[in-house]
């Protein structure tokens, strides 16, 4: 674009969303050229912050003229490189488009602007003795529309599904400008293609979102958590087996490799012992007693599965206590070293404790540290390399090391992201797992919602 | 086409499946002339039966040279007309295609193949302790593949949603005739657009499924209902909001016109009480003590919402028959009249005691009898007409009448098809709810996945 033709579009966005709405600034492109995904950077052109529906319309119109790639940002937490501007263009942050629109008791849902925080959202539903499942490690800072963009997961998968479950309805911009509506206040509508669920987890390539129906539920009771030590995680993953076929659907199923019980317990000191192989933590949710219940038959299957301690929180200090303990492995991990890689290959649950052998193997071969925890119930797995990029070879053996853990998940019946998407991070490995047949069909739906393929172009279906 | 095109093509299908397993007699034609939907009808030219994916290949690309339409037909039990082959050409038949392959305890998955019958498979998981949890009403002959065509609900939706919420995988062969697999043995899975929930719900109009992945949960230890007998049914919908409000989310929600209460009572017997505006069946399933604790709870509520009368199954052939009697109600209305026409307009569930009464005052202009039964919990109406054709004007009414219907439905933020399908019966009013830039995409997609235009041609996104 000839330095003219720049100005001129800064000129007419401006025009569309207010002078103050439009960053070209350096500072800005620079914080916008990133999210939450090392070692991807590419700045933008300008960063817009619409106010509405109509804006975003303009802005799409005005990119579809121009040729301009537009790419759509809630608060950058992804894990896959989805929201850097790889191609330049224009970036559109939604922080302006963050209104609760309304909590409909009667009917169970919510009705959002994309920029809301999901931590917001979760706070005010609770207020009504509501609960909006689905709740992303980056929940306090992350907006629900990211989480529709990526189809976030997060700790309650296994009982209670990830957002796509809980996505309704929503107002979109396609690529060629024009605005759709999609499902409503209705838990059963089944008029024309689900282009709900197919919007969801697109990562903005197919549309921009501009309103969310949101589907709540009943917030329990009570909840608590308990905690098993094991020898191995191939004990600890027997265990998750028992205790779903014993009729179990726990709220949390969560795991701990022994690298990461020992990193957080050196971090955070909360108590964990750190001479197991793996550490299990589970979890109830519902009405008082039921929560009793189920953690005694969980606690009971992990003893008679041989675990070497088992322990039920004592009260609810104790279990938020635990799961600080969880969510703090990441941050420990972290401290290791100058650069921390997150990823979240999955597998059948069975084959959990097989795919954490795969991947200590692999650790060790490449001489790397990589510790594993994630999402028991969902063989969710989050293997964490930290390392320093300035030792020479470095990254390289990281990327070899990778390459061999999504070789061995899909290996094992898996997939290359449960939850984390593909962005730029991913997509190396995405043909791999799809073929050649469903990359080309990805690319004719993308071209059916973007047909100018301004809308974040370099990603998904390109 | 010719005589001779026609003569060669059922040469190849022969060729293909086997000469046995391809009927081109006017008996077989007749029966696959139409589904369970009334006053649609037209024959195909050929109704094939594949023993696998490899030979409904080789029939998709048959047809994709010959420009022949392939329309995929499970039970033919759909209300809207999506397996009448509208434009002839092959009925392909997946009754062959019927197996069980797995059922994975650990994974808690089953995988089929899409001719296997609803029930074959609920049965199959229950003897494992484990639930298939959609149970559309013709769950009895309905298959599994037409289920996740046509997206298929039933009475459990609003606790554990529809078929979409259980499908984790499946194989299917594109209009283009490659083979694409999406998903698999896991619960998270963001690799790529989410074909798995564009497919389901597509009415072959996309692909033809020929292999499904599908999540099981543990089966409840125990179920009970209970019945309550309202003045009216807004009075019914308002102990519905006050049910959920109260933080319960109930297995089962159903609810009863005067005129479906009156009805069934003269069929079957049950023991209902006919003088009531509207009955509410309500049901639970859990541990023991969960179900009793809750079915106490919503009795509760609807006598202090004023219920005439509110009774607790005694025991669980009790409930088998209050069950038993919502099941009777189709059947029971059908008796009325020659033609019976049932409808599944949806909206919001706050909305479902105006939506009554609507439906109420809409057929009395038109002079049609309309009883409405339906899922309370999902706002799931079904308003069914009984009605004899050989009166004259009587069909151009019923017409009118669901036309309005519908419309009423739209105004009040719902759906013109909640489980049912678009097919051919809703077509007419599919652009009035989605709007012609959506109707556009739809078509956009159709062509992503089917270029040549064979699968299902004149139905959704033609």
């Amino acid at each position: 674009m000839t330095n003219n033709a720049m100005a001129s579009l800064f000129e007419q966005l401006r025009a569309i969303v207010g002078a103050e709405h439009v960053r070209t600034d350096l500072g800005a492109l620079e914080v916008y050229s990133r999210d939450a995904t090392p070692l991807f950077q590419h700045p933008p052109s300008a960063v817009c912050f619409p106010s509405g529906t109509t804006e975003v319309q303009s802005i799409v119109n005005l990119a579809g003229e121009t040729g301009t790639p537009v790419v759509v940002r809630g608060a950058g937490t992804n894990l896959s490189a989805a929201t850097v501007p790889q191609l330049g263009g224009i970036v559109l942050a939604m922080s302006r488009m963050n209104r609760l629109l309304e909590i409909d008791t009667a009917n169970l849902v919510a009705v959002a602007q994309p920029g809301l925080p999901t931590a917001e959202l979760a706070d005010a539903v609770a207020a009504n003795g509501l609960l909006y499942p689905p709740d992303p490690g980056s929940r306090t800072t992350s907006t629900i529309g990211g989480n529709v963009g990526t189809c976030a997961g997060g700790l309650r998968g296994l009982k209670y599904g990830v957002t796509r479950d809980y996505l309704l309805g929503c107002e979109a911009v396609l690529g060629t400008g024009e605005v759709i509506r999609c499902g409503g206040k209705v838990v059963k509508d089944v008029a024309g293609f689900d282009l709900l669920r197919l919007v969801c987890g697109s990562e903005g390539t197919l549309a921009i979102i501009t309103e969310l129906t949101l589907r709540l539920v009943p917030a329990p009771a009570a909840y608590a958590v308990g905690l098993a030590y094991f020898e191995s995680l191939a004990e600890a993953g027997a265990s998750v087996s028992h205790v779903l076929a014993d009729g179990i659907l726990p709220a949390t199923l969560e795991f701990l490799d022994s690298t990461c019980v020992r990193t957080v317990e050196g971090y955070a000191g909360a108590g964990l012992r750190t001479d197991a192989g793996a550490l299990l933590i589970f979890g109830q949710d519902g009405d008082v007693r039921t929560v009793q219940i189920d953690l005694e038959r969980m606690a009971r299957i992990c003893r008679s599965d041989g675990a070497i301690e088992v322990r039920l929180a004592a009260c609810d200090l104790d279990t938020h206590n635990i799961l600080e303990a969880r969510r703090a492995v990441l941050p420990s991990l972290a401290r290791l070293a100058p650069l921390t890689i997150l990823e979240d290959a999955t597998v059948p649950r069975s084959r959990i404790a097989e795919m954490v052998d795969r991947i200590t193997e692999i650790a060790e071969r490449h001489q790397l540290v990589i510790g594993t925890f994630g999402h028991a119930g969902d063989g969710n797995l989050h293997p964490t390399c930290v390392v320093d990029p300035q030792q020479p070879g470095a990254l390289e053996e990281v990327d070899h090391a990778f390459e061999e853990i999504f070789a061995a998940a899909l290996a094992l019946g898996g997939t290359v992201t449960g939850e984390h998407g593909v962005g730029l991070a991913k997509q190396k490995f995405l043909a791999k797992q799809l073929g050649e047949p469903q990359m080309a069909l990805l690319r004719r739906i993308k071209a059916a919602f973007d047909p100018g393929a301004i809308l974040n172009p370099g990603k998904l279906g390109s």
